[in-house]
């Protein structure tokens, strides 16, 4: 029998702030990577990540121990250790809802295919759009969402509806067994304690330093 | 003399997430108003928040009294009040570095442009770039922004620029006096503490939710 309490737990000891770091020292090593360089000091990988050798150390150790005193890290290992702890080696399977302007840039953006996420399908309610292709992608009327995922195993569903309708798809994700959401609609969603989200908007940043501003300056 | 202790102050006891779902209360607010709703209750604000009725009169309470008990809020007053509270009633000059995908795609932006944001300028290195014009936004050479942000007061500054030039635009920025600083660079920024920043960066979410999948799945 599976233990689904185990990994949650152990997922909860890692701060959303270690993994965004890991994403940052992933991309520098990347760039060591393609320059060539072999060994890299946790105090450059803490220049660059804006953070402290200390820090950095403390990040990697959750995960084992990698780096040698004197050395550094090997670039090349670190490099697809940190794809691997980050879920980049494999492929996760993309199901977008919403067929408008950000899900349509998403489908299509490169860069996201080349870290694995191969988006299957689009869904959308317009009866305009069910039944199009982008690229090789079909629109498919969203409600066949909770059908073909229990077919074709999304990992990862995408929310890029209006703020009003985001709820609602979020459900229908979690209904079909959806564990990760990133949510781009302006909206707050509420999902099970076992489902994670990721929210990415804009708007509320930008309303956010107008806000900042708007203060300091009375 | 202007003090500039109190409204820093004041800023700190108001956490991101009010901010956050003052954003998006307005954005549920401009919906009702359009469709001419008089009045909205905080159960239907708190519904369409994600959150409870106590959180939005508590969020509310903050910036002072609206509504009234029985009737609940009147649409337009509290519109009003919280575009003023997000500072979304003025306009705000923003300068973009970094003529890239990003950095066109926001200064191209109508809706940016609607909530008072203005791109004054754009700011690149590249000397292909330099001296065009998107629409009728310049592009002007990243080394004059410093001089520039003396003459021309740009309240906001976007970072659309690889990570590794992220700290450098930064600290240029805040040389220049800006205050507020968007950031969309894979790069953890350092700014002094009356400076606010905001990141953006999808990739960064998306490798969070591959994380959480990678480990859940073990």
């Amino acid at each position: 029998m599976k233990n689904f309490t185990s990994p949650i737990s152990y997922l909860k000891r890692v701060p959303d702030s270690t993994v965004r770091r890991l994403s940052l020292y992933l991309g520098f090593l990347e760039e060591l990577e393609d320059s060539g360089e072999a060994t890299v000091s946790s105090d450059v990988l803490a220049r660059l990540g804006g953070t402290t050798s200390a820090q950095v150390r403390k990040d990697l150790s959750i995960f084992g121990s990698f780096g040698k005193r004197g050395l550094g890290y090997f670039v090349p290992e670190l490099t697809t250790r940190l794809r691997e702890i980050l879920g980049l080696g494999r492929d996760w399977h993309v199901a977008i809802v919403g067929a408008g302007k950000i899900g349509l840039a998403l489908a299509q953006y490169p860069g996201f295919r080349e870290k694995g996420f191969h988006v299957s399908a689009l869904y959308d309610a317009s009866p305009a759009k069910v039944g199009t292709r982008l690229d090789s992608i079909p629109v498919r009327d969203v409600h066949r969402l909770a059908s073909d995922a229990a077919k074709e195993h999304f990992d990862i569903g995408v929310i890029a509806v209006p703020a009003d309708d985001a709820q609602f798809v979020a459900d229908t994700m979690v209904a079909a067994g959806i564990k990760a959401i990133m949510n781009f609609a302006p909206a707050q969603i509420t999902v099970p304690a076992d489902v994670v989200t990721r929210t990415v908007n804009m708007g509320l940043e930008f309303e956010a330093l107008s806000f900042a501003l708007a203060n300091l300056s009375k």
